[in-house]
């Protein structure tokens, strides 16, 4: 296929394709932004590389340069901004990386990341220029991956996925043929582009022609601004941002407004019935990082009467229930579609990627006779705070090093801001200090995932085949 | 992917599918009505057959049973209903048709024809039934044909060309990124359903779950009704029927009245002009039964400034020129695009389609600046009728068969009512009544095909290898 990004701006050069706080610019003008940093980037013979890793705020000049590492065939490792160092040293190394490109906020931090190459975005703007057209690629081989995202999984070790053009496209398709984005909409992006929710609306907008209003953070008071006066028409939260925006909305929202989607956890009814009294239409959705972006949606048309659902599978997903006989009943939730992942990185045979095809999601769920998809539980025990993914095990093994402790369990707990937070329970063989262990914690590992509270046991409730019963723990809180 | 009909009856069960006359199927209606016939195909063991031809008007019964085929995944052959009987038979038999299932109205059309098994769609209906489920495809293969459509190609000889489920789907989606429909608009298609222009009109609604009013001929003022009510937003249309509702117009369309779609052909200026006058958005789009419909397209918003031209490529179609080294420089247009025919039925090297993946369409043109396409002519010297291709080549061969003519050139002549006419040059070695040699013709071939003059020449004007200067005998006439 065609470059999206030079093809977009052949099809529809003065179309707004971005903006942030009060710069924009046409298709037209970022492929020429993006153009400049592919020169920069050949400047310095970073073309060569394979792959190289980005961390940063959203801003333009980030947008832009993520554009012109895709320009240049380059695959992206996107670095979560909120990761701990050794996080980041262990992605780094993991996905093989000599070069992190990052912004300049985050120098500090960065300071003693020694094994790779560090050029802030600075730094790389005032870089010597080569004419970067030779090295552009004319086509997007949709097999080719693109961006790499980090996820733990259920075993708590981080892995990267795998994202490739056809991915992307393929999200964007089945999303449009639900919902159709118009050449009016604006999608207002307040969610990390280190995300596949974020990144995935950076593709939209090549696919689509869309134009994309930028946050550096999430702003309920801009944001409301935005979709009151028509400058925003589509926006994507988590469960948070929705609450936030609902409860500092002043006037009713422009004509123009189109729809919220909604990822990144469940949300509570009362909230819902809040955004249908405002004329609020949320999507709610269901996704990963594995199947970039939604595969599932729930329409406000349909919210109403099927409440508790996360909706049906978008027209280019196929869904089913493993080892499911008869409606409604329980099992893990299946899914088949040009979405998904091709598999995780240094991974070649991972089973959550079968032979035939279908990719098992670790989540269980069923269908009822409407073909509407129930989440049950989560088999990977998946705690989401604040639209950012903690992985129980993760958090476990590093509690684990700390001594004194013999074992321990985290589990999520109901939390009105951000929906879960985490909490340790754990077993200890001498006396320690809670406070040292959460400075521990926080030292190894992003602060969302400290859990929020430690909890003293005896010993943890395990099944007979030693696995911890989660479940029991989550009623003691 | 999933079966469409099945995926779109589950998405949007309640949304109007079809509309005829005063009749209307939604799409959980529509899904009942091809699984009746599906019912009816099995009863009579039809599923077992690869591939079966169907002919007949825009009803909503060949509706029905080109789903119902598509359901059980059997190729549908489209026989063009204008055709004269050695034609249909000649495309039969190269299609190894072993059952027509016909539309009762032409059954005496029909008598003669022996090799080959008949059941009007009156008589299939009152065929026994068997349960159809375990028949029905639960998906549909991407790579997997599922209507060929026969074309003349430049040779003369009719060539069926294999239409895939991938080739629908990717045209779909990429006139869809050009404009979206969205669940308001209802696609009004007067097109016949034996042509792309019509059956991808089909897909469409079940792709993007869009209602489609069928029409079983073009009738000027019940359309222009519908969009001056609203009852449909957008018309799939070729020049003449595009004249004739711009002349019988009386009343301003709905607000809701969203574009004319114009393929088929050219148009002329002065009538674009009155599109524009009138606030009719007409999309001039270039396609072929090669690419499942249009490739090219372009917007009303560029229309002013490029008049003469096609547009530009969907977003997922590649377009480059051969052997063209700068803008503005002629030579034959070639695609690439997941919507292009895998080929022609029984030709398996045909050299239309390039090993590198490039399709030569046979036609000249050249790009702009901007990247909008001009066509100069058409390699192949097709006359386009009324919508109906006629390829010169096929049209003498018959003409060359009847006694006393030596050899013949058919060229188009323009006409304000058809676009353009065929008319002959023939070359006779003794005197020829016309009207024996027109009533011969009549019998043997479609009446559209069937030059509407004649005019006598000593010898057709060559080149030097042979070939007939086409251009030099345009220029006489």
């Amino acid at each position: 296929m065609d470059n999206w990004l030079q093809k977009r701006a052949l099809l529809t050069p003065k179309r707004m394709a971005l903006s942030f706080k009060q710069q924009s610019w046409n298709f037209t003008e970022l492929k020429q932004q993006v153009i400049k940093v592919c020169n920069h980037l050949v400047g310095s013979n970073i073309q060569k590389l394979q792959r190289v890793a980005i961390l940063g705020n959203n801003t333009p000049q980030l947008y832009f340069t993520i554009l012109a590492l895709q320009q240049l065939g380059i695959e992206i490792v996107f670095i979560n901004k909120n990761l701990a160092l050794p996080e980041i040293h262990y992605q780094l190394q993991d996905a093989q990386i000599s070069l992190l490109i990052y912004a300049d906020e985050f120098q500090n931090k960065l300071q003693k990341l020694a094994s790779v190459t560090l050029i802030s975005l600075n730094n790389l703007m005032r870089a010597k220029t080569s004419d970067a057209a030779d090295f552009i690629k004319s086509e997007f081989d949709l097999n080719q991956v693109t961006s790499i995202m980090y996820t733990s999984g259920t075993t708590g070790k981080p892995k990267g996925v795998l994202q490739t053009y056809r991915n992307h496209w393929s999200s964007a398709i089945g999303a449009n043929l639900n919902l159709p984005v118009t050449a009016k909409d604006t999608w207002i992006c307040a969610v990390p582009l280190f995300h596949i929710s974020g990144f995935s609306i950076m593709m939209r907008s090549l696919i689509y022609g869309m134009s994309v209003r930028l946050y550096d953070h999430f702003d309920e008071e801009s944001i409301n601004h935005d979709l009151i006066t028509g400058v925003g028409t589509i926006i994507s939260v988590v469960p948070y941002m929705l609450k936030k925006l609902l409860s500092k909305k002043s006037e009713p929202y422009s004509s123009y407004f189109s729809y919220m989607l909604l990822g990144g956890g469940e949300i509570d009814i009362a909230t819902l019935q809040a955004c249908r009294d405002e004329q609020i239409n949320v999507i709610q959705s269901y996704g990963m990082t594995e199947t970039a972006s939604q595969v599932v949606a729930l329409n406000p048309i349909d919210a109403i009467n099927k409440i508790g659902s996360v909706g049906k599978p978008l027209f280019p997903v196929s869904l089913k229930i493993a080892d499911s006989i008869a409606l409604n009943q329980v099992g893990q939730v299946l899914l088949k579609a040009a979405n998904i992942s091709p598999g995780y990185l240094n991974e070649t045979n991972h089973n959550q990627f079968t032979s035939e095809g279908w990719f098992k999601t670790g989540d269980l769920g069923y269908l009822d006779s409407d073909g509407f998809l129930y989440l049950k539980s989560r088999l990977s025990e998946l705690i989401i705070s604040g639209g950012e993914n903690i992985y129980p095990r993760e958090v476990e093994n590093v509690i684990n090093q700390f001594p004194g402790i013999v074992e321990s369990a985290v589990i999520g707990k109901q939390n009105s801001t951000w929906g879960s937070v985490p909490v340790a329970f754990i077993v200890t063989n001498k006396v320690i200090n809670l406070q040292q262990l959460s400075d521990y914690l926080t030292s190894k590992m992003a602060k969302y995932k400290v859990p929020k509270q430690f909890i003293l046991i005896d010993e943890l409730p395990k099944t007979n085949n030693g696995k911890i019963r989660r479940k029991l723990l989550q009623s003691k809180i």
